[in-house]
């Protein structure tokens, strides 16, 4: 086996291109091994087999520097730059990342996980050799369905202002996680159709120098144009067309589901695991259709990520001009969102916690300074979302329940869900943001308001005395438990209570405690920095009120441990006793 | 005079293209009455006369619905719908803002102020209308400046995706606020060269129909191409090559100078007030400029703004290579720097703090998670900054400072402000940005520590007793105020406290504080809300001291007076002394 002895790309330098093809079969076969037993990004990382070899042939790597849009493309990267043994034996699959990772390796330059950052941050590196005087080749690759995005398409604007060496590799594989969406995707079709050859040409019109290879699995016919623009003295973009999934059936059939998979058996490409029992993005799909069928003017938009909320393929066509994946370009979903509410629709934006960070400027100004009564639905929002550095969910509160005008509510069940969704949807005073609750479908008997419209009032769910517990959305199941362990342990029942709202205090209420409680504690699933609790201590900052916050600290953690992170924050019930109690 | 008559836009329908032309020319009489007087923008307007007068005679104003990018070009659609008065006398100064705004007029459908954001608002308009079966034309007017942020890339890419009528003017006049970056304005330009006949198209590329008018300031011309795109049953660019000033030889000729301008001398172009005294703009360009001849490696990056730190013309082409204008392109630039620093540079990127929210998601993903040691001025963050409620600098407080690994500083006068720059530009360690003062250049004879790598030490500047005030930045000087009335009134000095850390609290000296203090005061230049003082307040939570949180309420203020403000928000400190010590 030739990747048993590739310790780095110096490795694969002697090699022919029929030994490099050899390698390219021993490749899929490593990420065969991991994916089938871990799952991670599957249809990137087949499709781009042939390409990071003949990067690696090319280009000296770490001396030129090659920076991946989102990196989920870089598992053969890592196999070629020393961390093959994390894909080739089970044992060793903790040590990677499924992401570009500087403290894995010197050949990866930054800890990237959301899109279209590639050609911006390589720009960096370009600009930094420039003003040093050195000079080493600087290559973005970037994939074709992050091109959609903002900020891909402002490097890609600016690219072109560099004199220098810059190289731009555009992965296009006609695909985003599921198919594109935007206008450009039909001059890459028309592009790919024509051999690079359309005079109209997106890259061109960017200021950018062009060429095209329409075998982008082919490793020789890679090797000819990398070598071609090695130490080019301008940017250029090298627009490859490649087959996601290549090399495995399943995959190059069905690309969206594909993209990134669960573990899976090899000879039937049938999922190990089946989640069972229900779920949020299935329910919320389901509410979503029924709602859309009663009224024309709901409409749900999602950029990129449709099946987050359950639209899978079918869905997504059953609700037609109702539905709509603007692809990766979530500042514009938040916009177009305010514009639709502007005009008399109803429309229901869902994305990540993560991926809303995009918008912060987009639901300050374009909605939330208007008033327009459009909804978000703010997914994996919470500390048991998801796990990598780039993705976590804990930082949506501070980010945005602190913008005028918008409600952030958080429910801390099915039912309680569903009537706030609800709610939102048909009233037209507020711009709505709504925490999809993340710790498992729990559903209620309690009786449940249909109307928030009353912002700002906090819900009183047991009445009890000397402590009160204020546990938002998805804690306040900690803050059930913790009250269970009080009563249980002193005789005596505290308050709890559930905010509902996390943009706002409940004053009255607020003031209504200080006659019979001497402790406050409040529970919220994100970093307290910034956060809900923080709003309960300065409400009481000059009161005799002792307050408790818990929540997570301010940190970038990856990888992480549910059970560990919330012992570490003092967040189990126990712990919680000891601190107030003691 | 048909200004005079002009009461909406019906009153235009019947005026020949003659009488047009005449009423133009009332306008920009109208307007260099105001703009003479008040000051505001000046080229955006003189230059889009004729279209706004060709849009309102051949659309149908409110139901056909114009959206206006950044609309500070939408002076002359006031005029046209009811809002004349605002122009030709002075009594009616204060009857309008600068932007559009749905409060003043039917005809206006968004308040906005940030760049790039009206197709993605005008495909909302136009997917609502489409959902409920209606007809009217949606238009969205944008300017090339515009088109290289990446809203306006992302509302553009989407846009062909809607199947009806939607129709962009994009507003030609080769210039953002200075001169325009990225490649797209090469293609702007053979667009312009050919007659709109070149095939390379960045409209077409986008996936959108064209069509180009060359005379764009020929009242005829225009009528004629809004014709043939009214009521057209699918996407189209209008692309119109305008003269940004038109009419006004000094703007003509500088059309840098004049896209904003203060109150002036018509006969003379020249300014009627100068900023007398030092300014934080001027001493910035000064420090950079010395700071880029000694170190090859520090660059000076801006978004397209670049006088906001002092870079006239001349400055900018002294600093050559080594500064930097992105054009309106934040989240490009922020990913930039972060990559400059990673490869060696030593990156400066400013701009207004309003403009910052633009970046959040790169601020946290490419920068922090990164830890890259690059630096973010951050210029107009205070209650004394922009007043439009689109620019307001009181919220980068809760937005920047709860972002892990971010070093958010704080300086309280000239000489700490430079200190603390020198500093972040030396060190490599953190991402760090910093609040640029903005309540006047105060001096100080005090020693300043160089070195801030001992990450949240705060500096006890007056050490005494019973209170401590801890006064943030620009706030510095109310804690110094504060101070002084407590010890006149009570005999006993209070401890005053510099923070100069945003991003985190001094533990040990908030410990050491219980020995001798019972109340703390806090004071920030911002919204309280997910600010700095809730950090503070959580932290004496459960303990004896009390704690009193000073700063703005959270919610959009416009065109506000500063000292209303500060009332309003018991910010004076008499008020102070009244609430702590009654």
């Amino acid at each position: 086996m030739y990747i048993e002895k590739i310790n780095s790309p110096a490795d694969i330098k002697g090699l022919s291109v029929n030994e490099l093809t050899v390698l390219a079969s021993e490749i899929r076969s490593g990420l065969m091994n991991r994916l089938s037993k871990r799952g991670g990004h599957f249809g990137p990382n087949f499709g781009f087999v042939e390409a990071t070899i003949a990067l690696h042939y090319v280009f000296d790597s770490p001396k030129d520097k090659i920076v991946y849009d989102v990196s989920h493309q870089s598992y053969v990267h890592k196999m070629l730059t020393g961390r093959k043994d994390a894909f080739l034996y089970d044992e060793h699959f903790n040590d990677i990342s499924g992401y570009t990772n500087p403290e894995e390796s010197e050949h990866d330059f930054f800890n990237v996980g959301h899109t279209s950052t590639a050609v911006s941050l390589a720009c960096g590196l370009a600009k930094a050799r420039d003003l040093k005087g050195d000079k080493e080749n600087i290559i973005a690759v970037v994939g074709d369905g992050s091109l959609s995005g903002g900020e891909a398409l402002e490097g890609l604007d600016f690219a072109s202002e560099l004199e220098s060496n810059f190289i731009i590799v555009v992965n296009d594989n006609d695909m985003s996680i599921a198919e594109n969406h935007g206008g450009l995707y039909k001059n890459l079709e028309a592009l790919r159709k024509s051999d690079g050859k359309c005079e109209c040409n997106l890259f061109k019109a960017m200021g950018l120098d062009y060429i095209y290879v329409d075998k982008g699995n082919d490793i020789s016919a890679l090797i000819s144009a990398f070598s071609k623009v090695k130490d080019c003295d301008h940017p250029i973009a090298v627009h490859i067309n490649t087959l996601k999934g290549k090399g495995y059936a399943p995959a190059e059939e069905n690309k969206e589901n594909w993209h990134w998979h669960m573990p899976f058996d090899e000879k039937t490409g049938e999922s190990i695991y089946y989640g069972d029992g229900e779920s949020y993005d299935s329910l919320t799909c389901e509410y979503l259709m029924k709602k859309m069928k009663a009224d024309k003017r709901v409409v749900t938009v999602v950029a990129a990520v449709p099946t987050n909320i359950g639209f899978t393929e079918d869905k997504r066509k059953e609700a037609g001009k109702q539905f709509v994946d603007v692809g990766i370009a979530e500042e514009h979903a938040v916009a177009m969102v305010s514009g639709i509410a502007k005009n008399g629709g109803k429309p229901v934006f869902a994305t990540h916690s993560s991926f809303f960070q995009r918008t912060y400027d987009q639901i300050s100004q374009d909605l939330c300074i208007n008033k327009n009564p459009a909804t978000l639905l703010v997914n994996t929002a919470s500390v048991y979302g998801m796990g990598d550095v780039t993705h976590l969910g804990i930082f949506d509160i501070p980010m945005m329940s602190n913008i005028p005008e918008l409600v952030y509510l958080a429910p801390t069940n099915c039912e309680e869900y569903f009537a706030m969704l609800d709610w939102s949807i048909e009233q037209n005073k507020f711009p709505v943001a709504i925490r999809i609750p993340c710790n498992g479908v729990i559903h209620t008997n309690c009786d449940i308001e249909t109307d928030y419209s009353d912002i700002n009032k906090y819900k009183i769910t047991v009445q009890g005395k000397d402590i009160a517990i204020i546990a938002l959305g998805d804690f306040f199941n900690i803050g059930e438990a913790l009250a269970k362990l009080i009563t249980d342990k002193t005789g005596a029942a505290p308050t709890l209570i559930n905010p509902r709202y996390i943009t706002g205090i409940d004053t009255d209420m607020l003031n209504d405690l200080k006659k019979e409680h001497s402790k406050v504690v409040t529970l919220e699933d994100g970093i307290l920095d910034g956060g809900f609790g923080e709003k309960i201590a300065r409400f009481y900052g000059a009161d005799e009120m002792k307050v408790y916050n818990y929540g997570l600290k301010k940190e970038f953690i990856d990888r992480y441990s549910v059970e560990e992170i919330l012992r570490e924050n003092h967040l189990t019930p126990e712990q919680i006793f000891e601190d107030i109690v003691g």
